[in-house]
């Protein structure tokens, strides 16, 4: 049950209105007992910042990192919307705060779905009301719903640690299925954790843990408007003596999280998950990771299951700083294609059980230095098209 | 018939057994008299150089910007093939210039097709002199033609210039319709003139020319690893006092080329000529104009003939250095969309009639100071996935 898998923590998600479909649209997570706990977040870099991006983080610095609970509505992005969309958003936080009996700074407020058109604010203000008192400890799976747009699936995971004797839990939950690029292009998740945190650590572990994961995961290279990562920390379990021991589960919670959005991309019928090493460093691994991942004839040529080499050897040649074809080798699935510089003969069957599967690994070895970085993605598909040939 | 339009040049193409389908695969361009001219080269800066790349860079180089003939192959890139290919281009080369009775370093080698594998040369060997036994002052169309790959019709053009009354011609063929990218993704293209130049005022004029040309042409933002274009001048219509007026008839078979290379991108349906203003800067402008010309979600949108700014929008917000929503206009076909921060009501009717034609303008205004640019650029469509699945 994700977010409400952390004692303290309770969650619903409901039909306000928004959807034509009816689907569910409207999720809310909230401190059990209505006090403000530690919060962080980290948002899109898009100038083209959305209105519930811009609301969140005021109020995140008006309270100095405390939140009582998080709106969220799928459907309608609030993006590009003017200064309507501004008093949009901040309503949409004033009034779940009334509703909850809390101040309108420790609400945040996140929404997804397209951009350009205003806020129904008519559904979503008779929503809230109907949110608040479906609030359950239960209700991880019901706002993991609500906030969906068009994923095919909810996207949940709770992991538990102990560090020294002091057990700990992390819960998560996300959207997000294209328009995903590094920068966590139209991407929300919030994670809840009964860990003792003040903001700033919260804010440093979130940082380390989204830059990891959700940031090495692309989908079409498109950043969005609205992409927004929050972390609430009620400290009921205490405080572990070393804080730093608690990025690992986190990471690890963003980790499932962002494989999941991989998953269920757009259309999509492979994850892949792409190694650089060999680079003369790492800044020019992940280059060359990333333009791997975003080269529409590479991710084709997944999609037909067509364990290409000369694409990849060419797209590399073209990103990294330091290359020769005779140092590098190219692996699907750990089966050498090209290595050191000449193509290989491989078994055809093995190679063909694993271009066969949903997940592929790709391993791409400049031989120049030691320069690594990871990136996972996905292949470019009709059906992906089909999604995003129209807005209706 | 481009190339052969230009007086005292000849060319050739005929099938010499490299692709399967025995069409044609071989194509000469040369001096008809075999005398060499000043020639210069634009080539790839893909570390991942082809060796006919190497082997041209390395003629044009040791005969100090002269050359006599181009011989082209299509159906193999010869990258990626090590040692051999190395040797293979360089046989290629001199295996013509022997049956021209030229010196083997003034003939220029191209090779365009599938990344690592073995050129075929005995296929090559003995197609070379029949290719040169075929030259022609027709020979132009048959040139173009056995150059193409996976392009639908052979992409001539012809310029004549009267520069001061000293009339020039340049003639120009060219083949490219995908892993296409400024920085010239597998394009080929060989142009001619009869105007008197030495190889570095060649040079100087064929770099300008390119730049605001194919470099400002992406299909799918994969750059090749054999791109080339040359410029052979024999000088028989002499020379214009002012040599900088020939850039504008050179810049103009250029032009002509690449927006013939858009219109037959694999698998598209539109050709989007997007136009960036009232960026920071002009190279601010080309980078927005890049990122929304190369973002899969925007072009399966221009597929799906949906005039959706929102995109757009998301698209310059994340790759613009200086932005605002409110001083943002976009407009397709010259109808604004969204203005000024708001979205705009425009007639419907105008804009499906604007989205149903295959060239499409796409103007992005930023409003935040005089820099520009412009980038030509297709969609993204199912044709484009289905001949980008497999390598077979």
């Amino acid at each position: 049950m994700s977010v409400t898998d952390v004692p303290g923590f309770v969650a619903s998600g409901l039909s306000c209105g928004i959807k034509s479909s009816n689907r569910p649209d409207l999720a809310l997570i909230a401190s059990e007992d209505r006090t403000p706990v530690t919060a962080a977040g980290v948002f899109t870099r898009n100038k083209m910042t959305a209105a519930p991006v811009t609301v969140s983080r005021h109020n995140l610095a008006r309270s100095a990192g405390r939140a009582a609970a998080v709106i969220i509505n799928s459907g309608n992005a609030n993006a590009a919307t003017g200064p309507d969309g501004m008093r949009d958003a901040a309503v949409m936080a004033s009034q779940t705060a009334k509703a909850l009996d809390v101040d309108s700074h420790h609400v945040l407020v996140c929404s997804t779905g397209l951009i350009g058109f205003p806020l129904p604010m008519e559904a979503i203000e008779s929503g809230i009301p109907h949110a608040v008192e479906a609030l359950s400890p239960d209700g991880g799976l019901a706002a993991a719903t609500a906030m969906l747009t068009t994923d095919s699936r909810e996207k949940l995971a709770t992991v538990t640690a102990d560090v020294d004797g002091l057990v700990t839990t992390f819960g998560g939950i996300a959207k997000g299925s294209a328009m995903l690029e590094p920068n966590m292009a139209t991407m929300l998740s919030v994670i809840t954790t009964d860990a003792a945190l003040t903001p700033d650590e919260a804010s440093g572990l979130l940082v380390q843990a989204v830059e990891s994961t959700f940031n090495r995961l692309t989908v079409d290279g498109a950043e969005s408007t609205n992409d927004t990562v929050l972390l609430l920390a009620n400290g009921r379990a205490g405080r572990p003596e070393d804080i730093a021991s608690l990025l690992a589960p986190l990471t690890e919670v963003c980790t499932e999280l962002a494989v999941m959005m991989a998953d269920d991309a757009e259309g999509s019928t492979k994850t892949v998950f792409i190694t650089v090493s060999g680079a003369s460093s790492d800044a020019d691994a992940a280059t060359v990771a990333r333009s791997i991942a975003n080269c529409q004839l590479i991710k084709c040529s997944w999609y037909g299951k067509d364990p290409y080499w000369g694409r990849i050897a060419a797209e590399a040649g073209s990103a990294a700083e330091a290359f020769s074809p005779d140092t590098l080798t190219i692996s699907y699935g750990g089966i050498p294609t090209f290595e050191m510089g000449k193509a290989t003969e491989p078994e055809t069957g093995a190679l063909a059980e694993v271009m066969n599967q949903r997940r592929l690994d790709l391993d791409i070895d400049l031989g120049q230095g030691p320069g690594r970085s990871q990136i996972v993605t996905t292949d470019l598909t009709h059906a992906y098209i089909d999604e995003n040939m129209g807005t209706s």
